[in-house]
This record gives structure tokens, sequence and C-alpha cells, in this order.
């Protein structure tokens, strides 16, 4: 189930791929980047689940959020937990590897083995650490669209993903729209909100205000700015979750304790809920590339403003399932609506679905009973039509 | 308008007041705490506006909220800017001064001149820091009515506040149902949500995780957890104001530049706002105050409990307005309606209404258009009948 399983084809082989998970794209020529930077060699670590058909028509593309990483649908090597998609990916599964081949890449930017901050800048043999440029989800895609090249595949049947991925699905039928025939974007947006970008920086500001950061260059300096991403982490898991959802799960109760203490000890389960979330994110996550990456997401706006957004779409060819939930009050049902109504204004094949959930954001990765359907049902019909 | 003008009477006199705005209460006795430790002696700080008639009938009590304090209706004395409650408060204006005595304390745990985290604690001659006790809203009331009980008051006209104004409101027609006829609770809730513990111990966490904080004991050494103090209130900041005020106010807008700039910079208005907002606060308030009355807050249940709501306000003998606004996400709507329905539940007068505002929970200090007319129309009118 994991990358080393794919068939490799013969064009694969003449690729070089670190481990079988990591690729260098474009032969390690540099990408332009879209602030300007000429960034290379690029390097991708990704993991794939099934196999790729001989007519090279059956591959999905997963794209991940903020925090998740290639390692969509196995245990995760760090933590030992399943993968964040793993009740959608696998055999029999909505997406279903023993129909689809399934390929799960590390973002640039990411912090598991693609080029990132994290990663050894080949100009000095140190971490990149800030001196890594900016990258937007643009360049996510750019270095995605070279890894489908080296893999052969003119064209993906599908691109998918919820939150970051859902941009990424958005930006791939946007920026290259023959190589797309589906596109899924699940609890996301068509831009970042002020409030979004809001919290991101609050996050950042949480990261920086750590003297461990050290201006970017802790790796060098075996320091690590665990408790400035620790809080980063905790204010980002509160805006995954709806209001009812923490109720139901915590409400006002005690942990481990029959009455409150009157100190700041973590009286309540929610208090204990949040440091652990804090606490353990620090071990499978860098900080500067928590940077990275919710900047590009802050930055992206596929239209450019709002004018551009009808023009973004223009050259679209894929046919969409577009999905959100309706306690998201990260990407709220209406930022979903809008992209519905601009492809819908190209005459653009959508099928749009608001489910009811109490889980919030979060949702995508948690609450799979009416999304399995939905994708499903999608992904099979649209791969009946696709292969004709 | 300040303290300093109100006409003391002989009774008044005999109260230890320092520079006029100042009160130990209970001639210096020991107040007992919720948490069963005894304090004292506890001195209250405040302000008062308008003058007491002769039967000390017309005394009305605002109740600040987590990072007001008793500078409601004048300049602030550390940043010049207008009181928090200035167009509610003054001559003419809906709580008249004309008419109304107007009594602002700063709650006790504060760090405007009560007893609180940053006083001396007269055991050793230090700061309190962490060894003061912590404290509840219960404990709040239980100062502010010793307070009252100084300024030879028996019973106040009325008590009113938001957000935890409100939550202080409510405790006194608990606590002290014949010392209060009216009271006003705006954008609050008898119990704080998980959600609402969930920013609160991000905002702690955010202050503990600055080593400046040295366990509190940052005054004695000359330090300052600002950076982690001005964490905490960036995160705490979007929560008091809705999406579509953020969208309204800075929307994806750049700041002082005409394209982003691919950095770390506050490229958008929103994070210069936010950056500007955290780093303001920590001029004006304390870190340690910070954890004590966000800790009071999260304990807040004024009925322990859902089923014992109801006899938290049996003996209630006010009559109530409560105020709740439509895009308040921090204290939603429905949290005033749960206050309201226990309160007609024991047949008490209640009026409720909730305002159409874009401005989120800041809409009880901002967004004063409709909340003046009711504030005044629902004064005066109770007031006619109180002195009948």
């Amino acid at each position: 189930m994991t990358a080393s399983s794919i068939p490799l084809t013969p064009r694969l082989a003449a690729v070089e791929i670190a481990a079988g998970e990591k690729i260098v794209l474009a032969g390690g020529a540099p990408m332009r980047l879209d602030s300007g930077v000429d960034l290379g060699p690029v390097t991708l670590a990704y993991q794939t689940y099934g196999a790729l058909n001989a007519a090279r028509s059956n591959a999905i593309l997963v794209c991940h959020a903020l925090t998740g990483d290639q390692f969509a649908a196995e245990d995760h090597p760090v933590t030992g937990r399943p993968g964040w998609w793993s009740t959608m990916i696998g055999p029999g599964k909505p997406i279903d590897t023993d129909r689809y081949f399934v390929i799960c890449p590390n973002v640039i930017g990411g912090c598991m083995g693609s080029t990132g901050p994290r990663e050894i800048n080949p100009a000095t043999g140190q971490p990149w650490a800030l001196d890594f440029p900016v990258i937007t989800i643009g360049d996510m895609v750019r270095a995605e669209k070279l890894l489908i090249d080296a893999l052969g595949i003119d064209q993906l049947f599908a691109v998918l993903g919820g939150s970051m991925g859902g941009m990424q699905a958005l930006a791939w039928a946007s920026a290259y729209p023959e190589r797309v025939f589906a596109a899924i974007p699940i609890a996301t947006a068509a831009k970042h909100s002020s409030q979004n970008i809001a919290f991101h920086e609050v996050g950042r500001q949480a990261i920086m205000a750590d003297p461990d950061w050290t201006g970017g260059a802790y790796l060098t300096q075996g320091r690590n700015p665990s408790r400035g991403l620790a809080v980063a982490r905790m204010a980002a898991h509160i805006t995954y979750l709806s209001e009812a959802a923490l109720h139901r799960k915590f409400g006002r109760n005690l942990q481990d304790r029959s009455a409150i203490t009157y100190g700041f000890d973590a009286d309540f389960q929610v208090e204990s809920y949040l440091r652990h979330q804090g606490s353990t994110f620090v071990d499978r996550f860098d900080a500067n590339s928590y940077l990275y990456i919710t900047k590009a997401m802050d930055y992206f706006d596929l239209g450019n403003g709002d004018d551009s957004l009808a023009a973004a779409v223009e050259r679209v060819r894929a046919r969409f399932l577009v999905i959100s939930f309706d306690s998201d009050w990260l990407y709220p049902s209406y930022q979903s609506q809008e992209i519905v109504s601009v492809l819908r204004s190209r005459n653009v094949d959508v099928a749009y679905c608001e489910l009811a959930s109490n889980y919030g954001h979060d949702a995508f990765l948690v609450d799979t009973g009416q999304q399995t359907a939905l994708v499903r049902g999608f992904l099979a019909r649209t791969y009946e039509k696709a292969v004709g």
C-alpha cells in the first residue's frame, strides 16, 4: 500500500526516486515560483496507493491540508496513528485503490521530505530556514504537476482534498485545465478571508514570540520553538471544531477530578485536550513549515480579487463535486457556494452538497458518513463516463 | 465626572479612600473567597459619575469586561483614549449622570488598583503574583457588595455590564436579590462554554509559554511577558469580532503596499491591526491579571450545572433587560436565551432583545445605536416605577 508497492514503469524508473517515496522534479531544474524566485532542485516526497492502469487514466491526486502530509492511507511513520484519510482511501473504500491509483504528495514547503524550510539549502549546506522562499498554493500545484509529468500521467482522473487540499484542487483545475478530469474541493474557499488570515497570523506570532525560534535558525542551533508552535496549534485546533462539537465532547466536564481546584492546572477536559493537541503536534511538525504553509494559504486568492474569479475559472474543463459542512465556521458554506456560483456562471458541471455535521471544519477528516457516499458515487459514475 | 467629584456624605468620609478612587473594604477585614481562602485587606479602585441622591436610590453599578476597568466614562489614564462606555454613560446619555449615580469598580484580580496579583501582598511586601488566590465572578461581586455597603447604598437601582460585566450582573441578582432593583446582562452567558474555556486556555498558555513570565514572578525580576500577552490578546481579539466585521473592515486589503511581498511582514491590514492590538494591550494590562480573570470567567457557572440554574435564580427579585447580538459568536444569542428562559420559568420580569449587528461580541462596546435606545428607555421607565 505504500509507494514501494507501485508497479514502476520504465518511464518512472528513469526518474530519481529516493527510498521509493521521493522524486527530484524536472531533473533538478529550478522551478520559477510565483514570487519570481527560481527554486531548485525541488524534491517532492509522496506516497501512492493502488496501481496505475495501462492507459494511465485512473490516477487520483489527493492533496493534504495545512498539517497533513503524504501518509494519507497508512500508519504515520512518526505518530504511528492511522493516515489522515484512511477512512476514505483503500481497497473498497470511496477512493478505491482496487480501481484507482492514488498519489499523495507532501506539499512544497512541508516538513515530511519535500523541499521546504527544514530541508538542506544546497547553496549553504544548512537547513533553508527563513532563506527558503515564500511559496504559494500555486507553487504547490506547480510542483505537483511536475510530479504528475514525471509519473507519465497526461490527465488526472481526479484531484481532491479538504481545506488547503481543496485550494489545491481548485488551483489545479484552473491552472492545468487539460490535466484534470474531475475535481472535488471540500471544506474550502476560493480565497482566504480576513478572519482566516487573522487566525493564521496569531499562530505565526506565537511561533515567532518563542525565543527558541531564533529568527527561524533553531535547527542549526539545536533548539525548537515547541512552546510557540504548541500555542499556534491550540489556537488553530479550536477553529477546526464547532462549538457544538466541543460542547458535546467536553462541555464543562472536569479532568480527573470531582471539583474545580482554584488553580491554573487543567481543571476542564477541554483544557487538557488542547494542551495534548499542542504538545503532540510539535513532535511531528516543523515550526518554519507552519509559517510558510499558513502564509501560502493566506495568499490564496484564486481570482486575485473577486472580479477576476470568473476569469480564473474561464478555462476550467473539469466536472466538480463541491462539499461543505454546515458547522464549519472556518470555511463556512457560503464560501463553497461562491465557488459553485462562479463555476455555474461558466456553465461548468458542478454538483454541490452542504452536509449536516456537528464536527465543524474537521468534518472532512472525521465525519465521513455522508461524505463517503458522496465521493464514492461521484467518483464511480464519473469514472464510468471517463473510460466511456 | 471622576470619583473626586462625588459629594461625599459623612458616612462615606469615615471610609478610608485613597486618592478619592480607592476603598479598603470592610475596614480591612478579610473576605472569604469561594475557594475558601481568606483574603484581606481587600481594596477596590473605582470611579463614579453623577451624584448619589438623598434617598440613595439612584445608584447604578456598571461592571466591566475582561480587559476593561473602572475608567468607563472618562479618558483612560494610561492610554488617553475615551472610556470604554463613554457612549453610554454621561449627562443626557442612556446611563444619564444627570439622573443616576454611576459606580464603576475595577474587579478584584484586576490591575488598575484593586487587590490583585499585581498589588503588594502584605505578608511578603512583594507583588502577589501567583500567590494571589484564584478568584471567581462570585468573589468579584462579593467585593463589589462591600463597596456598595461602604457607600451606604441599600439597594442598587441597576446593575449592568457586557460580557464578564453581564456575568457580574447575573451573579449580583442571584446572590443579593434584595440589593438589586434591575439588572441588564448584555452579550453574556450563565456559564462559560467549552469553546469559551478553550480560547481562554490558549491565551493563558501563550502567556505561560513566554520565558519572561518566569512562573508569574516577572514583576520582581524586572521582566514582562509582553510577547505572550500580546499573542493572547490577538487570539482573543479575533473572537470579539464577527467574520463579517473583519471582512468589512479589512477584507484582503494590503497594508501600505500595492502587492504582496512574499515575506512574513504584515502584508494584510488585518495582520497589522492584530499586531497593533497585541502590542498596545501590553502597555495597559498585567499578564497575571489576565490569567486570574480569564480563569474566573471559565469557572463561571451561575447554576453550578444546568439543573441548578433554576435554583440559582429562585430568589431573584430584579426585573431584567437581557441583550444579545446576532453576530456574537463568542456568547451566541442562544446563551442569552437560556438566561431568559430560566428567568421566565420563575416568573421573573424579563425583556429580551437580540439586536442585529455586524460587530460580533464587541457590539456592546461599539454598536451602540439600538443598545442605546433600549438601555435608555428601560432604565428611564424602570426608574419611574422604582421612585413610584
